[in-house]
């Protein structure tokens, strides 16, 4: 019932604001005996970093990760984890000092201000508090942890559309990932949206993006039926991701406008089980994996951190406007492509240990 | 942890198959001295039941409810909920004697058929067993139940689109959804889409469709942060039903091709808070409900039930050919309407529970 | 967070009221491929039925269980669980008519009718409603398929004291179990506590009792540490059951009152692991299972339905007197003797699954 | 399902080992605007520090708390709660550098030694690791943040047996507790019981106790049926503190030899309520409370760890003796009130919760 956990097996727990002293995750449920080093959680988290390209946020933060718990070296020096839970921290080390008079008081259009100012009566208006797409971070290290536990299963992850422009799915290629600032598997796609980009920054305004996350190597059998649904797990973690509007897997919304024959996936026989003619489904049936790739597709807003005023109100009711001028990122989806790949692996770790006590 | 299980403080457990003797749904934490009488379950249920129109599976069942438990008649006879569980049970009535020889073997392709096997070992293929679209039945007549702890929100279903055809938004009527069995919105979509599913049906094909689902009347302040957001468990809750394979709110998908300017939902000062210029959020920031309407839409692939043979293997790893001769529909989206409104409904009840609780 | 369920992957729901139609329990999470057949948990159900002797109350319930869910019956016609949910249904049948005008406004004192009232604002005092020790036949058959989870423990209760009077250790025999309808494994207290119960009920009186539930063949390793204890659980489901006031492990109490020295249960190379020399941890080290039999005592009040008039208020706060003639047990521990060894085999069969999962 | 968690909505997350560089709690659910600051948790935290008397262990702790999250300085300074996580944070200060070759590689009868090897493969032997007493520091700061969600009820411990030992009832004064290293409320016995513990100690043995948990101000109504019942959670509460082998409420064991009769808590008509004539119950009825102080008793096993050699086996299962040497409390007891006290808190604070967000 936590709202800060997520997970029942492999469970995470994350805590922190954008500007207090540290944020972090306890993971809980990992399995003993896993080799597991900080620096192996710091490159996914370096990957998430802020201040990376001049299309990110420009808050400098080292992200450095130390884990305080749920280790042990063993005899020959190698550490492994315990069975014990992991606590992962980070410390905030740039909050930029300065006045938030203005935000302390406005309320953000697109933000969570109004909400949690009406929810809770006190807001902690510092980057957002808890509210601050800095806590990503504490799910990027926990997700680290989490492809440990399922090293047979590989994740990666792409920024498939920025605005209303799409990459050439013919020119998909994932090692171009690695190569450009945008997680853009297709390298036309990605000279072209880095201008696009630029325009974007510069006139001060946000637009949204289109991340892909695919996991392959996942077997069949992983997921359960009802409400135990893999697919059903993957789109609430994707859905908590800040900005985050639309979840798909597999033909997705597209799957509204196929036939009958047309979505069908089609299986020959292959090795070990079917061999599937298509991947409509993305690798989910029922709930539970196919054994084909898991592919799901997540929408993310614009920020609303924008320099163009906007209409909005203050904490007293009173009409007003607002300018956000602080660090932003022009575009969040870009970030949210490492996010979203975190959370592919702590959800399938999860039901990789629920699939071992349920059916053995 | 139970895959049979959602919600929380508003805890939904279903069972039962769709040719066994029963189905059911336990509604745990339901609060006391709701009135509650199995007739305003029934009515919801008469809405999603079978064989009411000739876009429907021809299956006759009469989902009759019987409430076991939870419930006491005052002195006045008056029926009231006591704070016990709630348990729902509905017979099946209309289990047709039949040779399931041949789907007893085969794994229909965009079914559950292999991917329960791989796991399980066995399985109940009568008419699809646990993973037939008849559980939704025992979410239906849950959700009946959650209007009634949530009585000051109204919640809404709409058909919008069927296969590549949509509504005309200029026309969307909630009185036009009673009138037609697509409880499609739009008068005039609602013909077209009567012909055109006629050949669907002829053909025996099948059809995608996209639902959306509105709640009004939600006040400022349900949901939570983080692992707790509203949207990641109406996400969730979405997803769960059979062949959903997108979710999305507010703008959805749309919001990628967004600018900041265009997205935020501006705010001007409105009796007892904001009053917003648009609703691009979907009635949801932060994971936090707005106060404005809460809108999700989801898309439904087309049933793999089709009398054009597929290609598929058998369970003994043999390729075979399949055809569906059962009872099917020809658009599973119609049916979704009344359980797309029934997960609303659970979530917000629970919702607002869990808000009372961690609030006051 | 649901109250009237328990266990995490063997997960137990239950439902139902004394006087209402029915009762039951959904088991999520029973394993596939498990023979399971409705008369194997009949034969627990009716060790617990009430009416079997004149130490118990006289109600007259067949306690007939039937499976609506969760079994398939294969090609050989062996009925197996298929991982569905198992729902099991009892009808009351006994559910005598009467006058409850009394009880109805009356609060007896040491049942839950205040608290009741108090904490929901409607009651249903039918014979208790839910507060009844009836809904323990749920746990009895939910039991009876956690015992086909953990084939290879075995599970056996016993009364070992009835008031002051206490069995005689060294006359300790199973055995002796199956032969009185006092559960009793000392054949010279059994003839003693007869007599004296039968003093007990002739006075319209009552009485407490300690019952010893024993699990052997759980092998090292299960339950976790922290606050997923083994012993943590067993205590909260032993103190779950209707009238327990203290439960406790091996030494238990006892051990407040050793020296290091005597509690140390020392080891010695055995097969396959340590022999202990001595059982004082009752099974259970760290809230792990150690291998050797895991002992659980509990005590249970005596019921507060006597013949002797107890000063009480009514539900408008009128002081008044109350004598409490339904049918009830002089002991009520007799009766606990099943519900405990049913909440011993749902606790291990969760806890086995848990550490299937957790540590493969 | 973690097992480093309990509570539902006021959750708390306990990590860290023994000679870990920290140890902490994640307290998620805590209610927004409660004035909280690290000192008021560090009092709570300096009553269960080891060291304060030669009762105690000899290990040197500041246990200095560090609050990372969840709270927020408003506009007048004062530090409130948000209703995000509240992480706690405590630094290990002195984990005596030294040889742990011997309990590395021998299992200590009567610790988790052995089963940790058995079910985990690792083990973090020095000092116990996870297993180590010392994580009941997390406990007691996650009690302390408990209070302040439950301001008006009053929660007191103490010290009621040690060993063979026992207060008497008749000379039972909180204010005692306060002035004596052992929690005793009995003058008399405090100044016995520490010449007999001088004794234990100087013999390199150790002894049991038994302690009492009262909780005052307890409305009404918390708790829930069945499997939600307030003294079923107080019974895994307590059970899952290191060492304790049974607990009990109100007239707990000794129920078991009282009359219906004797054992009835009459009312009479009280302010809001009755006034109970007994509290045979302990507060709790059908597991809820009945607004009588609620009071929980637990016993503590003896340490192992003691100078008397003790039989045991090494983790190649060879035979041999252990003596532990290190820095040990001879008696446990004595450190685990305040820790008994702060899980009553917890409980009460996610009953608190429960109740509100379940009734209203």
């Amino acid at each position: 019932m936590s709202h800060n956990s997520f997970g029942h097996l492999f469970r995470v727990t994350t805590f922190g604001e954008s500007h207090g002293p540290a944020l972090g995750a306890i993971v809980d449920g990992c399995p003993p005996n896993i080799p597991l080093e900080a620096q192996e959680i710091q490159s996914f988290l370096d990957k998430r970093k802020p201040g990376q390209s001049r299309f990110t946020t420009q808050r400098r933060e080292a992200d450095a990760v130390k884990i305080l718990s749920g280790v042990f070296a063993d005899r020959d020096g190698r550490q492994v984890t315990t069975g014990a839970p992991v606590a992962l921290v980070i410390e905030n080390t740039d909050q930029r000092s300065k006045d938030y008079g203005e935000i302390a008081d406005k309320y953000r259009p697109g933000h969570a201000d109004y909400v949690y100012d009406a929810k809770y009566g006190v807001r902690d208006y510092r980057g957002g508090g808890r509210s601050s797409a800095r806590e990503t971070a504490a799910r990027v290290a926990a997700g680290a942890v989490a492809r440990k536990v399922i090293a047979g299963v590989t994740i990666r992850g792409a920024l498939v559309q920025v605005g209303p422009h799409r990459i050439d799915r013919a020119r998909f290629d994932w090692a171009e990932v690695e190569r450009n600032p945008l997680f853009c598997p297709d390298a036309r796609a990605a000279e072209f949206w880095a201008d696009y980009l630029d325009g974007v920054r510069k006139d001060g305004s946000s637009i949204g993006a289109v991340i892909e996350i695919v996991a392959e190597g996942v077997p069949v059998g992983w997921g359960a039926p009802i409400y135990g649904k893999l697919d059903a797990d993957l789109a609430a973690a994707m859905m908590s991701i800040n900005a985050v509007k639309g979840v798909e897997l597999g033909a997705g919304f597209a799957a509204a406008e196929l036939t009958g024959e047309d979505n069908a996936d089609e299986m020959r026989a292959g090795k070990g089980g079917p061999q599937f003619l298509s991947n409509n489904a993305g690798g989910v049936l029922g709930g539970i994996s196919t054994g084909q790739p898991v592919v799901v597709r997540f929408a993310v807003k614009p920020t609303s951190s924008i320099l163009t005023p906007r209409r909005t109100i203050d904490r007293f009711g009173k009409e007003t406007d607002i300018v956000t001028k602080g660090r932003h990122d022009p575009c969040v989806g870009i970030r949210a492509v490492p996010v979203g790949e975190a959370m592919m692996a702590c959800v399938l770790a999860d039901h990789f240990l629920r699939h071992r006590g349920q059916v053995g």
